[in-house]
């Protein structure tokens, strides 16, 4: 008995202390990222001296030659690239959108959607039919809408509390709404931007065309310009709406995955990644998406390497290719990791924003991410309190499939959709504090991962 | 036993629903707060149509009568006014400074710190002398500080993850420097502006004057200037610094707190106080500080108003004046509660800017705070998570001495500290949704006192 209550006091006294070693760990890691981070002035090189980059552009090379480089500089073990071939899109010649009502003509943001076709060089002039949903425009069947402009202006719910979920509800509009109209005989397809945000930002972002269907040209309209357009049909419901846009998609490009390395002391089998997506969006210098998670992730691995933490296992940081408009990076990174036999235990992504930080989501097993609840204690002083079943990100999602838990980091959401897709997803939107508490929270959680597995 | 077995069924129900009917109706505070919020807009008046509003100055004047109005319009039972004398500090024509070093004169920006005095008319020249703390410049001695300007350079500890932390950690240099170096003969005192932000920002501020010691000029300098005047003077020990400021303190001024009241149906006499500061330094619009903490707290009563929730107690919604440089509205405010008998159960202040909830400190006793523990399930689905023991607010400070249990409303603090007390704080650096998520946190907070009493 007096040996058993032993033991027991001593698991007990093994598992306080290391709590405590956890405990001190990761505080030396947030001391670390707010103290002397890079990963701020790291994001002004990337926004400033590269900016946007998207697949297959000249910016998006210089990014995979700059954050090469950079992880290079910083002594990573081994820093190594991964060809992939992407989708080459190029917006062209600003667009050009006005309402056209009698003589008067008023002028509105648009944003041609990544994928689109461009309208004739002329452009496109049409009666409008504006329906909030896919139900509602296909009760108005083949006969209103043959040679129109649908307009999709079903707005985010602004009472979802968290805005992913109400972009989730809104985003069909814009990745299928072109195919929808077309299957009626529509001649064009815009949409409302994907915000809560009442301003002249219009946002762009993916479409899908379906197979079979007449590809029609589409853009975002800003969220003025549909409230506008929205006023303007109903005093004038036979107005006019024209547009205009020069976008081209060209034959895919060479491109690469970006990954550093840092090898594992004890089981170097074992790899543990972190990431975010080199490529953004053209119209701004994608710094919340995702210039943020990619330095944050660097960040990491720097963290670890100045504090002398030598982990056990082999810990990545993968800047992925492509995940705007094709997720090329994100397969071929797993597609790689299946054909070489690697075990990828666990995938750390950021890819919501450079905001203050509010927990982790976890995609595995109830007994996988039972493993981590016994770390919420050690991340809850850092304001991580929403830990628990969620996404993981777009560009560790395949590895789903090679069993390895994915971990979507989790900043605050709420002004996420002011910058997204749009213009204004600029470095000066970005606050040092939040983006450095998020690259000490990924690099706490990575730290608790190598130490105790999964 | 079966009466017993039923009896505590019918209590167990009885909890159940009480929390379902709770949780129901904190959710259409959010839906209301975040699909019909007013506070954006009232606060868009406040900032853009009013400005700066010194404690005595024609802007406090028009806030006064502004926050009357739309309380008013608001049709709420009651609105009325308390007056109170408050100290009126002018700034004057704006300050100037440069770093002197031979020839050359290197300007840098400054702000005069509130309540203190000007230099002479053609201001101060003098060496100057760099410290961190108290103990350094007194173990300096006044031979060495005879005559000087002391230059208090101890920044804000970055590693601190609640910025209000760190500010609490140098703020002695702003309140008290001037008088410490007084104390030695010198003749200025310039204090680094409390930021972790390097930028060319002045952050102004309340100091104290000691009694019996000489009223020297004192002024924030930016942490940009702050660094420029350090590595200068690590190069040339002997450089001059010159400081010109023109401010003033006037005669005491008459103003006013602003309370408005949604009158109790069952307890009357229990009054829940919810408030924040009508005065702002005269930088800048006093967007975060705290225009912010105003609208929200007559958003709450609106909330309640177009919810038809008629709350059981009285709840005032109170503009307290000059929490910036004197606090003499929310001691008349306890005052007048005092010699009115009034009693107070508790009392929420937002005071610590337009930021995304966190949770709500508490100043009560142990078994009051036990009482709000059982609510925390119901407001972490918010983002809600720190709610504790923790500082309530400057404003109803007072009141503690009447018994009230006060609360603080904590909003994320990563980015207060960039525009506190700035010529930045303005209405620009507010984001729509986290300005209503915070007014609707502090509905759902009111409205849980108001059902469950404490």
């Amino acid at each position: 008995m007096k040996k058993t209550l032993t033991l027991f006091l001593g698991l007990l006294t093994g598992v306080a202390s290391a709590q405590t070693a956890d405990s001190v760990m990761i505080r030396n890691i947030y001391n670390e990222a707010l103290g002397n981070g890079k990963s701020y002035e790291w994001l002004r090189q990337l926004t400033k001296q590269i900016g946007p980059r998207l697949s297959g552009s000249a910016g998006a090379q210089k990014a995979v030659d700059w954050s090469k480089q950079v992880m290079e500089q910083q002594g990573f073990d081994r820093v190594f690239l991964q060809e992939v071939m992407v989708p080459y899109w190029v917006r062209g010649k600003k667009e050009e959108a006005y309402i056209h009502i009698g003589s008067q003509k008023r002028t509105v943001p648009i944003a041609a959607l990544g994928g689109s076709v461009a309208t004739s060089p002329k452009g496109v002039e049409a009666g409008i039919i504006e329906v909030k949903n896919f139900p509602e425009l296909r009760a108005l069947g083949a006969e209103k809408v043959k040679g129109k402009i649908v307009f999709f202006n079903r707005p985010m719910d602004p009472t979802k509390i968290n805005t992913f979920e109400a972009y989730g509800g809104a985003v069909d509009q814009r990745a299928n709404g072109a195919t929808e109209a077309a299957k009626l005989g529509a001649v064009g397809a815009i949409v409302r931007s994907m915000t809560n945000v009442h301003d002249d930002n219009p946002h762009t972002g993916g479409l899908r065309y379906g197979t079979g269907v007449a590809l029609i040209p589409s853009a975002a309209i800003s969220t003025n310009g549909a409230d506008l357009l929205s006023q303007s049909l109903k005093e004038n419901p036979n107005l006019t709406f024209y547009f205009k846009q020069n976008c081209e998609t060209l034959a895919d490009a060479k491109s690469y995955n970006v990954v550093g390395e840092i090898k594992g002391s004890e089981k170097p089998d074992e790899i543990i990644v972190v990431g975010g997506h080199l490529d953004s969006w053209d119209l701004a210098e994608g710094a919340h998406d995702d210039g943020a998670g990619c330095v944050q992730s660097i960040e990491v691995l720097r963290i670890m390497k100045t504090l002398g933490l030598k982990p056990k296992r082999t810990i990545r940081a993968v800047m992925f290719m492509n995940e705007e408009n094709g997720l090329r990076g994100g397969v071929k990174y797993a597609d790689l990791a299946k054909a070489n036999n690697e075990k990828h235990i666990a995938a750390v992504e950021s890819d919501n924003g450079g905001f203050t930080p509010r927990g982790f989501g976890i995609v595995g097993t109830p007994q996988q991410r039972e493993k981590v609840m016994p770390w919420k204690p050690l991340l809850a002083p850092y304001g991580l309190a929403e830990i628990g079943p969620g996404s993981g990100g777009a560009d560790i999602g395949p590895l789903a499939q090679l069993g390895t838990v994915l971990f979507g980091f989790k900043p605050d959401s709420q002004r996420y959709f002011d910058y997204h897709h749009t213009p204004v997803d600029n470095f000066e939107t970005i606050s040092q504090r939040e983006l450095e508490m998020g690259a000490a929270s990924m690099a706490a959680l990575v730290y608790l991962l190598d130490q105790h597995g999964l």
